[in-house]
């Protein structure tokens, strides 16, 4: 047996159970449900771009699958199979097997199986693609949001990107902080069961990957549409919030990525069951601002100035 | 507009009229076919590892989508839709677009759509996920294979090795020889029509990606067989045939990857059909040898002496 098939066997043959054939064969044979659209994804992260080499590999697995569900949830989708294609520069059973870990650990926590994938030598590189279900007519698309729609975020913004700079040396975090921070970097929670409770109540929808603001306008754009945000109302972490004076944490809150928070629309006449939903799942919804006529997303402070946006996202080739 | 977005717009923003949704949401939305199983492939191809970093980019557009269709038809799958995550170690137009052109032109003779994709700045890697159909109980399995049954090859194994081995400075071709094995080599033609005429006549079929023996060998453990191969009846292309008294070439027939062609078993009663096959599809199909009892490949000469095989097929992590 060759490296390649020791290393599958050993780190990544689990049973698919949602498939009717896994791993191992040309290709795997999936069962798709009468009635569904598939919604697929992909992701691609770098080493030294979207991780750092000494990241823990069992956070990295976990990372990987999370940033891929997040995209199933901003569609309303339910998440059902992924595959791995993994560059490698060696072959360290230990890495592997941490990084199989918490991949497995979030697939299984979310009746996700890995049906198939590629291994390869080089330059540390993960790439998975994710395929979900959602009936084609309840997909939350981004070019869905209507003038008068309010607009929501799950969670809080900004922690990931904060921490990201706290490791980066541009802002120092007490010990509490910097724990907190860093948890939203590396361990994002992908919103799924949100994204499925979002199925004909929200409008449009999208995951916080590249930064609020840029994220937000992806749906003004694909919807001809203007949001007109209250930085006041965006949810953040403490932290965040009691920096917010200071450029690195207003960037982190307003531009930075990486938070796969989702960012939805909806009539107002959904404000009671989106409440709701809030305490049901446990999952801070907060209501943030307006969908208006125009175009591009406008965020104003208390006294209702405009605030300016430095960077409005995050660009892989700047 | 980022750098980001912008060379996806320019390069790679096509209709894609088979899919409900395309690139440019949170994930595309596809309509399966009912009654049919999905079949789903990735292949990841990293620089100077898979292909050199000067290739032709034409060319790796063909060959990263090739790899992929060639999974799908080894399952006997109608190849429909991919998505494509690349990292790039920087913005150069003519490059992407060469590549693009690459890709596109080979989805088109296929009637596949790019669906979405990622971008990234990294060492170059181009990881593509394609997902065809088929009915469950046509899929050509690498476990179906049974005793008595012949074993076939289409079009002629091992130009792919030599002319890498010729790049490599291992042989030394004549100016035709070369032409012809570089082409095999950097435009392998996915067996996709192959494939689908496959289905209910082959029983087991896997493609030629890591090596002849290697591959077959697959397709006996997974059966539980062993396979008898003639080597005098192993298809190969001149520059091969005439070489066949030196290593290098005899290790490009039997373990040489990159052929993509198709290795497949039938039953004898098939043979008629599968002659027939090989005219309408202008392909040739060479029958190889046969299934029998016991396990492994086993490749014999003219005089029905076992052929030594250093190894027997590629590893990416020797």
């Amino acid at each position: 047996m060759t490296p390649e098939f020791a290393l599958i066997r050993r780190h990544f043959a689990r049973p698919a159970p949602g498939a009717l054939l896994g791993a191992g064969d040309d290709c795997a044979l999936l069962a798709p449900s009468v009635g569904q659209a598939l919604a697929v994804t992909t992701d691609m992260l770098v080493s030294g771009r979207h991780f750092f080499p000494d990241d823990d590999p069992r956070l990295l697995g976990h990372k990987c699958v999370a940033v891929n569900l997040s995209d199933l949830a901003a569609m309303g989708a339910r998440p059902r199979w992924i595959t791995l294609a993994l560059a490698l520069p060696a072959v360290d059973h230990a890495w592997i097997g941490e990084f199989a870990a918490g991949l497995f650990d979030l697939c299984g926590r979310h009746g996700v199986d890995l049906v198939g994938g590629d291994t390869t030598a080089g330059p540390l590189n993960v790439c998975i693609q994710a395929i979900g279900e959602v009936p084609p007519e309840a997909a939350l698309r981004r070019c869905a949001a209507r003038v008068g729609d309010d607009v929501w975020v799950s969670g809080e913004l900004g922690g990931a990107a904060l921490g990201l700079a706290s490791l980066q040396g541009r802002v120092e975090l007490d010990a509490d902080e910097r724990v907190e921070c860093l948890d939203r970097l590396r361990a994002p929670q992908p919103r799924v069961a949100l994204g499925l409770a979002l199925r004909g109540l929200a409008h449009a929808a999208i995951d916080v990957s590249d930064g609020f603001a840029a994220d937000l306008g992806h749906i003004c754009e694909r919807s001809s549409v203007a949001a007109r945000i209250e930085l006041d109302r965006l949810p953040a972490p403490a932290a965040v919030r009691v920096r917010l004076d200071r450029p690195v944490a207003r960037e982190a809150l307003l531009a930075g990525g990486d938070d796969y928070e989702l960012v939805f629309t909806a009539a107002s006449a959904g404000r009671h069951r989106i409440a709701g939903l809030a305490s049901q799942l446990g999952l801070g919804l907060s209501r943030v601002g307006t969908i208006a006529e125009g175009a591009g997303v406008t965020i104003v402070d208390g006294a209702g100035n405009p605030v300016p946006l430095a960077r409005t996202g995050y660009d892989h080739f700047a």
